[in-house]
């Protein structure tokens, strides 16, 4: 039985091996030691774009996303200048990437639907292929 | 005692706190796991600069930076699209910011002296005051 935390390092390590392969350099963020900013999961470049990512993993047909995060994900790229992207691995059906805007706001939180992933998300080589 | 390792990421948080301080965004880049991809120990970014730093600290009179090191800042910096910085500090004397071509170089690895760091290094004031 893997716990959540560690099936979503993995899912991270995942996509990073993906973003240096196709090109790309990508790192894993730290996790924050006692004072906590507010920070992505990845970041990636090719040099001409930044993209900062949250990453997920759910072998649901939902992912909800906290509002604290995604307002983290907004504060971070203003500051840092970058592209926010949540990327989502629907166990064994794949990667989709949606921009913030995407997502579907609850009462208590952000969620991307599988159907609406598969319907308008991007895949990985979507975005690595887009240009500026 | 403090090990050299605990005192590394210490010298690297006092960093982020800097940053974040002054209006930056940094971020410390997590340990590879099994696969080693080369990475810098901190990025940071004011949205108009990308400024990727290996981090040192030391008691001494000169800091060794291997020269495997130097060519994973380089490779990282290239991919990435950021400008590589070395940052020391010398215990009790402050922070002293280098370009990689500023170093000593010997038969074994790269050097920074601090008598060449007090004359011709960039303070922590300076490197994120300067304009693009």
């Amino acid at each position: 039985m893997v716990n959540r935390k560690a099936k979503g390092s993995g899912a991270e390590r995942e996509l990073i091996h993906k973003f240096w392969k196709c090109g790309w350099a990508a790192i894993r963020v730290a996790g924050s030691g006692s004072i906590k900013y507010p920070t992505p999961d990845i970041i990636a470049s090719n040099n001409l774009r930044k993209i900062a990512i949250e990453v997920k993993a759910t072998k649901g047909d939902a992912q909800y996303i906290t509002k604290d995060q995604i307002g983290q994900m907004q504060e971070f790229c203003q500051r840092f200048g970058a592209e926010a992207w949540i990327a989502v691995r629907f166990d064994n059906r794949g990667w989709y990437f949606v921009s913030l805007e995407e997502l579907r706001e609850t009462t208590a939180a952000f969620v991307l639907d599988y159907d609406k992933a598969k319907a308008i998300g991007m895949t990985f080589e979507d975005v690595t292929r887009q240009m500026p």
